[in-house]
């Protein structure tokens, strides 16, 4: 038997959705509990506010995407340079649906409340980050290997590897299509190419 | 003698003020009208809904920042590698200030609304690929005069430029600070010049 679904994942699992489709804000405590098919009783057992569940969603996020990206075929590459370009390749390869379905929950959060709701943001930056962190150990490696030493470290381009992909969502997001945000990640996986291949 | 700011100019810039602040959706009509000193009625005597505004908001927008490009001095280099360097690094130079006073409207709004308001959906895309669009005939003629056939347009490259930067404002967001989205300028320079100066 499956293992049983508490209300507290139906919810998380309805911000996603939610949010991702409509945005934070938009999203109201009865449409989540509504999604998940649970009442305001059990809405405010698991959570004490909506900043509170919208905080836990990125966590949960994050939790959930990790898994994805772990168990991703691009650690299996000998080569660290290989891994890194195989981890840009796995991006685009999973660009792909729905808008809705393969952008960025945390990247959306962040973009809304980044004012207003510091815990949440602080969640999506440590979500974002700490993604752009499994990166710096493969970049190091692979400029070791390539005897780099740029003016870059390795976590600044793991974190423009994020805003790239970020900002390519935005792109999907205005045009209602893969295509421009594909386009980017072409240009993404070329830079870094172009970095090891000069030694810049 | 100054000219007179109409109702319609105040909340235009009382939306582009408070959206970036809080995002579009928490924005209400009473927060517009306040921020802007106008009644209700005068709100309604210029739009027809919120939305009809963020649309306008969105153009409004697009207008403002055009002029502020047209008039930056990247366009007075005879080079068009320069000119388009030298825009980069215009951006770059206007990342300063509060988190909220560097970011882009159009960019939240479409992240947030691209479902449920298409209408502003649609303006956003016209303003992103439109200010892309001014970049495209300096990259053209870069690659020109470069020899350059690579297997991406120019145009791909000027919409990768504004994804590289609208990312980079989710870093700044999620980090309350400019410093890891100037990082990603420096990035995305070093792209450009990388791939001029190994004609991939």
């Amino acid at each position: 038997m499956a293992p049983r679904t508490t209300a507290r994942e139906k919810l998380l699992d309805a911000a996603v959705k939610l949010i991702r489709q409509h945005g934070y804000t938009a999203t109201t405590l009865d449409d989540l509990c509504a999604e998940a098919g649970v009442t305001k009783g059990a809405f405010f057992h698991h959570f004490k506010s909506k900043d509170d569940l919208g905080q836990a969603a990125a966590q949960f996020w994050d939790e959930r995407t990790g898994t994805l990206f772990l168990e991703a075929p691009y650690h299996d590459h000998e080569d660290p340079l290989d891994r890194v370009l195989g981890y840009i390749d796995f991006r685009g390869s999973i660009m792909d649906g729905e808008v809705h379905e393969f952008t960025c929950l945390v990247g959306t959060m962040v973009q809304e409340v980044y004012r207003d709701a510091p815990e949440i943001r602080k969640a999506c930056r440590d979500s974002i980050f700490g993604h752009a962190g499994t990166l710096v150990e493969d970049i190091q490696a692979a400029m070791d290997q390539h005897g780099l030493t740029p003016s870059w470290t390795a976590e600044s381009l793991a974190n423009y590897t994020q805003a790239t992909l970020q900002g390519a969502y935005i792109l999907a997001k205005a045009t209602d299509s893969n295509e421009a945000s594909l386009e980017c990640v072409a240009h993404l996986r070329n830079y870094v190419a172009l970095l090891f291949a000069n030694k810049h």
